[in-house]
């Protein structure tokens, strides 16, 4: 089976959920600084999400261009994947309206938890059918990354009973890590590339 | 007549059906436990209703991996099933804001069943294109799953006049039954690619 | 300039367009049978929309498919088109709600006018790309159809001051025409499919 | 790294931007003349932002046809485009619901102004991607419309502080003077495919 559609549906939904978000942007109640500066936050947590699913589309680029072959239950792994980012713009949204209330800035970083663990068990379906000795496998190694995004959304959305910035804070941190594209797979990719 | 067109505008209808339902979800009244139970069945609805959809991209996928020509017939076999797709969200809605009453309970079992007949009628259309000794006629020579999931639509829909929850059973497990993707095609197509 | 990212794109706004049709539907004040009777012309007038952006999708395909060459007029041609598709779901929500109102009714009709004439202009422009001999020259020797359709058009416009009936009929005796897709060009795809 | 999931992305997104709009456009008040008058405006503000995505999309279809090779850098530049162009729908909105008030129309053409600068950005970095003697390098040897259209954006802007009549001429300048799709590319995708 080929990677082909599975990455035209992938990016389907992924340019969706980026991109109704602004469907939801309420406009400012008055067409003044005043009102601009309200909205601010609500721009900010647009921004943050908008970066999330873009780091999301990064990267499964990078791995599906590593992969050759899929099978079922990788395209179930995948819907999963495309399941937690497609909820991000209702989590911004209730983030968002409730002002950074308590329950929903816990919710929002379980919702980053839960896309971090479906794409880590993703990556991990497709290095099995990939083989230990593929490309991918190797470009993989350690997942630095990975394990440091994880933990930062549990203090995130622990942090949620603290301060809510404490939660803005962990999850920006995250937003950081990853904005750099994952370079071990870039090299990889140009090494085979160069290689071919 | 070649197939990727109809999968890239396949997949863009059902990137956009299994996506926007969320934007349909209304935030929790309050940013509490109490506002989070309240949106639980939400939630869960649109859980069954993207678990359906992807149960039919995969479907999707695997058919037409497995079929070479289409006709204008097929094209509007294909705009029927994504006609009955499209509307999910809407009948999933229904569902959802009246509380699993009587009657849109029925409609979305409806709903349900019009797309597993619309799907039987494209698969039969591109079989016969295929002709009767193609990979894809002998990958489907028997279609147990899919009688017995109109068989348990018209169970669910029928229920709904007893109690809702036979309906969402009978919803359910039919997302059960396909939820492993089709094996016979599956095996089909590594048969295939293997002989390729 | 090949076509496959003008192809990927009309795809993307089309499939945009006959999907989010059904955001719009409003779910029937009461969940029951009279709720669901008053539903019926809302969701019939969907359904008409969901033809016609499916027909204009077949269509678009098959002229496609003939086309090997495009040029930045044959690029704007197309947006056109896609302009006067896109506002398809907002006249049939605005005849909708107004209850198939005089002037609504009307616009629609132009909007459906427009589009045919936009489909003609971008028919018109590819088949000068191509050349007076090519299959796609050919396959429109006389465009019978496209001149009854807007002729229909006219009438179903202007029959909106009698009666919208008269103008449903027209609408509905258009997507009657083409929903057989263009055997025309479908002759020729075939004859060249075969012939290469 | 190849340009196609690129492209298939960046279409999805700039698909939805375009379409979505259409969303957002609330039905005129009255179905009668009256009503239509006053939804004229709407329309405009509609028509000018569906030319605008226009523009870009037909602009980055042609950068990306002399792009054979893109990097990290390069998808980010390319993400930071579509955001931009992803809240064109909202500050469309905005303006057109605050009656072109000064604050929203000044926004709006700061929009723009940062969509083209983004856009410069990353045909810089594509150029670097390719080289200094690529045909991409060749064909935007002077920027001589995008400098005009940055000056103009800049204009249109600060005309927002005498009447938004000045910003709404400098925005619809900038939109004439790239309706023309970009020649000095053009031919040299022509020279080129001649020459292949």
């Amino acid at each position: 089976m080929e990677t082909n559609r599975v990455e035209a549906f992938s990016d389907g939904v992924l340019a969706i959920a980026i991109t109704i978000m602004v469907l939801e942007l309420k406009v400012p109640d008055t067409p003044d600084l005043h009102g601009l500066a309200e909205f601010l936050p609500t721009l900010l947590t647009y921004v943050l999400s908008f970066v999330y699913i873009g780091i999301y589309w990064t990267n499964h680029h990078h791995l599906m261009h590593l992969t050759q072959r899929i099978d079922g239950a990788a395209l179930w792994a995948n819907l999963n994947l495309l399941f937690w980012l497609s909820i991000v713009p209702f989590t911004t949204r209730w983030m968002d309206e409730s002002s950074l209330a308590k329950l929903p800035v816990l919710v929002y970083g379980i919702n980053l938890l839960a896309a971090a663990v479906s794409y880590t068990i993703l990556q991990a379906r497709l290095i099995r059918i990939q083989g230990a000795e593929s490309r991918l496998a190797r470009a993989i190694r350690n997942d630095a990354k990975g394990k440091w995004s994880m933990g930062l959304y549990v203090v995130g959305s622990a942090g949620a009973f603290l301060s809510p910035w404490v939660s803005v804070a962990a999850y920006v941190a995250v937003a950081a890590i990853w904005i750099v594209p994952d370079r071990r797979i870039e090299r990889a990719v140009a090494a085979g590339d160069d290689g071919a």
